[in-house]
C-alpha cells in the first residue's frame, strides 16, 4: 500500500481503509461461518422489510417527482414480496460451494518442494451500479461468500434504499461475528465519490462497473484500480449456407425477442447469400410478427419488398448498435469468413451464434470468432451465470483479463502459492526460459 | 474497438492496429506451425549473430560514452555466445506445451447444452522493459507460442540492438508463414511512445511493464489498457518461536545473499522474541560473514552490541525498502500475529517465508499472509517460473487480478466459452442468484 493512500484524508478513502481491515479478517474464515452470516442476513432482510420499504418509498417518490420513466421506477421499487425473493437469493448463495481454499494446482518438484496454488479472496471489491437496489444485496452476498469486503456505490436515485439495506446487512453481519465493515456503502451521492474510488489503488483490489456503456467507459478510462469491464452486448446470429432454416428462425427469434433489454439479446442477423432467398422471407415474417423492426442492407431491403416487414436502411451505427429494443440489424454475407470479418469489425465481444448443419463451418466459426461465448445451434440468450450452472453471477466480463464471460464465485477470487519444504535453499539458478530473469 | 482508435493517426497506434490484425491470424494456428516458426527464429538468430552484435556494439559504445555503470553495460551487451544461449531458450519454448485450446472446464447442462471453456490467446500483448535486449527475444517467443502478437518497447539505450533483433525475428516469422507483424518494435525512443501505448485500449489487450518501481508505477497509474503489475519484492523471512535455528540461518542466508539483485531476495528478517536471544547471534554472525549490513530495531541493535556485525538503526524507510543490495532490515516481534501484522503493513506482496517446526504456526502463517507466495521452511528465492517448473516466465505478477506470482504460458491466455446445442432456445429465466440480472 502506498503510504500516501494510507494517510490521505477523505470519506471514501476512510471506508476503503476500513474495508481493507475487514478483508484481512474475512479471508481466513471457513465456509460455515460465512454461510451462517449469510443466513442471518436473509433473516434480517425479512424481519426488517418494513424499514426498507419505507426508505425505498422516499426514493420512489423523488424519482416520480423527477419524471423518471415507469420502467426505471419499477426496477427501483422494493416490496415485501421482492425483499423476500432477495432474501431467498441470499440463502441460495449460502448453499453454493466456497471457492476459497480450492487447490487449483498442486504438485511436488524434483527437489521435493511441495507447490500448491490455492484460491484466496481478491480482498476489497468495489461495485459501481445503477438504480436497482437488489444489486446491493446480491453483490454483498456474493462478495461475503467469496471472503471479500465489498464497497457499494449505487446510483444517487436509490441512495435511501441502499442506505437502509446496508444498515440491515451490517447489523446482521456483525451479529454473526463478522466485521460490519465487510459491507459498506460508499459515502456521497455525487460523482466525486466514484472518482475517488477509482483512484484508491492499493486499497481497492478491483472495481466492477455494472450499468450503461457511458458509466463503464468512464470507469475503464479513469481508474487506476484494476477494472473488470462488463456487459455491453452487440450479439450476432449467423445463419450459415448449410442450416436447418426452421431451427434458424427459432434461434433468431429467441435470441432477439425473448427479452430485448438484456446484454445477451441478439442485435445483428447475418445470412449467408446461398440461403438468403429461402431464409429471409421466413425470418422477416417471424420478426414482423414479434414486432421487431429490421435495419437491413440492400439485399435485406430487397427481400422485404412487398412483404409486411418493416425494414429500414442500415448504417454503420446499426452495425455497432446495442439496441436493447425491438430492433435488429441484418445483412447478407457472401461467406462464413465474411460473417466472421463483419463480427470482428463490429462486435462488443459478448456472444455470437452460428446456425449450421456443417461440422466444418461450426469448427471454423468457433475457432475464428473471438468473443466471450460462441454458440453453435443455440440461442445467444444462454450466456448467463445461471444458465451456465454457476448458481450465481456478479456480471458478465467482456474483457480478456482475469475473467471472461459470466462471472461466478471463483471469478471473485485470486490465488496464492504455498511452497513447503524441509529447509530447502536454492543453489545455482535453474535455467529458466523467458523474460523473468529478474527473479533468477 | 472504439472507432476513434480505429482511425486515429499515430505511428504507435498504426503498429498496434497491425498487431491486432496479426493476432487474429495467429490465434487459430496449431502448435506445429508456431513451433516451426520458433525454431526458424532460433536458427536465424544464430545465422545473423554478426549483424546483431554490430548493432549492439553501437548501443554499448553510446552507453559507455554516457558514463553508464558497468553492471548495466554488462546486461546490455550481446556476444555470439549470448545470442546462441538466447536461441537455445527459444528452442526450449518451442518444446513447451501449447496452452491454447486447453479445455479448462467442460460439462453438459441439464437441458443437454454442452459447455466448454477453452483457452485462447489474449490477443495483443505490450511489453515495456528496460535495458536487457534478451527480453526482446524471450518475450516475443513466449507471446508467439501462446498465439499472441507482441509489441515491444525496450529502453532507448538498447534501441539499435532491439531493432536488429526484431528485424531478424520478423524475417524468420514471415518466412515460416506467420504474419511478420506478430512481432513489432514500438517506434520512437521517447516517453511519448510509452504514453500512446498506454492509451491504446481496444487495440492492446494487456501491458506488462518490467523494470524498476518508477516505470511500473507510471504504467499502472496512467494506462487505460489493462496492466499486469510485476516484480517489486520486499520479501520477509520470519523465524518462529518454534524453529530449527540452523535451518533458519540457512534459509535466511540463502534468501538474502544467494543473489541480492533479484525480486525474490529477502529484505526483512522478523524474529519471534522467544528465540531472539538464541537466534540473533547466529544470524548476525552469518550475515556479517556474508557482508550484509543489518538495519535493526532496538532489540536487534542490543543483540549486536559487542559483536562483529554492522547494525544500523532501522527507520520506516527500512521496513518498506526493496534494497536489492547487501542490506537487510531486522526486527524482533512478540508473536506470530505481530509478524503477520508487520508483513501486512510493509510488504509489496511478493514472497514471505516462515521457519517453524510447529504445524499450527505454519498453518496460521500461510492462511493469514496474503502475498503471491508463502514459503514454509524454504527460501524466498524459489518464487520463479523456472523453479516452479513452468519452463518459462514472462514476469512475476504482484497483483491479484488475472495472474498472481510467476507467470508462465497459461497466464498469457484468456478463455472463451463454446456452447453447443441442437437448436436450443431459452424459455423463462432460470432463477439466477446475483447481480447479473442484466442477462436474465
Amino acid at each position: 500500500m502506498s503510504s500516501d493512500l494510507a494517510t490521505a484524508d477523505s470519506p471514501v478513502l476512510a471506508v476503503a481503509r476500513r474495508a481493507r481491515e475487514a478483508a484481512a479478517a474475512l479471508a481466513p474464515l471457513p465456509r460455515g461461518v460465512k454461510d451462517a452470516a449469510l443466513r442471518a442476513v436473509a433473516d434480517a432482510l425479512v424481519a426488517r422489510a418494513a424499514e426498507i420499504t419505507a426508505a425505498n418509498a422516499e426514493d420512489v417518490e423523488r424519482a416520480r417527482a423527477a419524471g423518471t420513466a415507469e420502467s426505471v421506477i419499477d426496477r427501483l421499487t422494493l416490496t415485501e414480496e421482492r425483499i423476500a425473493a432477495i432474501a431467498a437469493d441470499v440463502r441460495d448463495v449460502a448453499g453454493l460451494p466456497d471457492p476459497v481454499g480450492e487447490v487449483v494446482r498442486g504438485y511436488t518438484l524434483p527437489n521435493g518442494l511441495d507447490v500448491r496454488q490455492v484460491r484466496v479472496p481478491l480482498g476489497v471489491v468495489g461495485i459501481i451500479y445503477e438504480a436497482r437496489p437488489n444489486v446491493t444485496v446480491d453483490a454483498a452476498a456474493l462478495c461475503l461468500k467469496s471472503g471479500n469486503a465489498v464497497l457499494l456505490r449505487g446510483s444517487a436515485s436509490a441512495y435511501r434504499s441502499n442506505t437502509a439495506l446496508v444498515a440491515v446487512l451490517r447489523d446482521a453481519v456483525a451479529a454473526a461475528g463478522l466485521p460490519a465493515d465487510a459491507v459498506q456503502l460508499v459515502p456521497g451521492e455525487s460523482r466525486d465519490s466514484v472518482r475517488e474510488l477509482m483512484r484508491a489503488r492499493g486499497l481497492v483490489d478491483v472495481l466492477i462497473p455494472r450499468g450503461g456503456a457511458s458509466l463503464i467507459r468512464t470507469v475503464v478510462e479513469g481508474s487506476t484500480v484494476p477494472v473488470i469491464e462488463t456487459g455491453t452486448g452487440n450479439c450476432h446470429v449467423y445463419v450459415d449456407a448449410e442450416a436447418d432454416l426452421a431451427m434458424a428462425v427459432g434461434i433468431l427469434l429467441n435470441s432477439k425477442a425473448q427479452r430485448v433489454s438484456v446484454c445477451n439479446a441478439a442485435e445483428t442477423l447475418l445470412v449467408h447469400q446461398d440461403v438468403a432467398d429461402a431464409f429471409l422471407p421466413l425470418a422477416l415474417a417471424a420478426l414482423a410478427e414479434a414486432g421487431v423492426t429490421v435495419h437491413g442492407d440492400d439485399a435485406v431491403l430487397k427481400a422485404a419488398e412487398g412483404t409486411a416487414a418493416t425494414v429500414l436502411p442500415a448504417t454503420d451505427e446499426d452495425w455497432e448498435a446495442e439496441y436493447l429494443s425491438y430492433d435488429i440489424a441484418a445483412a447478407v454475407v457472401p461467406s462464413l469468413d465474411a460473417a466472421v470479418a463483419h463480427i470482428r469489425r463490429w462486435t462488443s465481444g459478448h456472444t455470437e451464434a452460428i446456425v449450421t448443419t456443417s461440422q466444418a463451418a461450426a469448427r471454423r466459426f468457433t475457432r475464428l470468432v473471438d468473443s466471450t461465448t460462441v454458440a453453435v445451434n443455440a440461442s445467444t440468450r444462454f450466456t448467463d451465470g445461471g444458465e451456465f450452472g454457476f448458481g450465481a453471477e456478479i456480471g458478465i466480463s467482456t474483457q480478456k483479463l482475469h475473467a471472461r464471460g459470466p462471472m461466478g464465485l471463483p471469478e471473485l477470487t485470486s490465488t496464492k502459492y504455498i511452497v513447503t519444504g524441509d529447509g530447502h535453499v536454492r543453489g545455482e539458478a535453474t535455467p529458466t526460459v523467458g523474460a523473468g530473469a529478474d527473479a533468477r
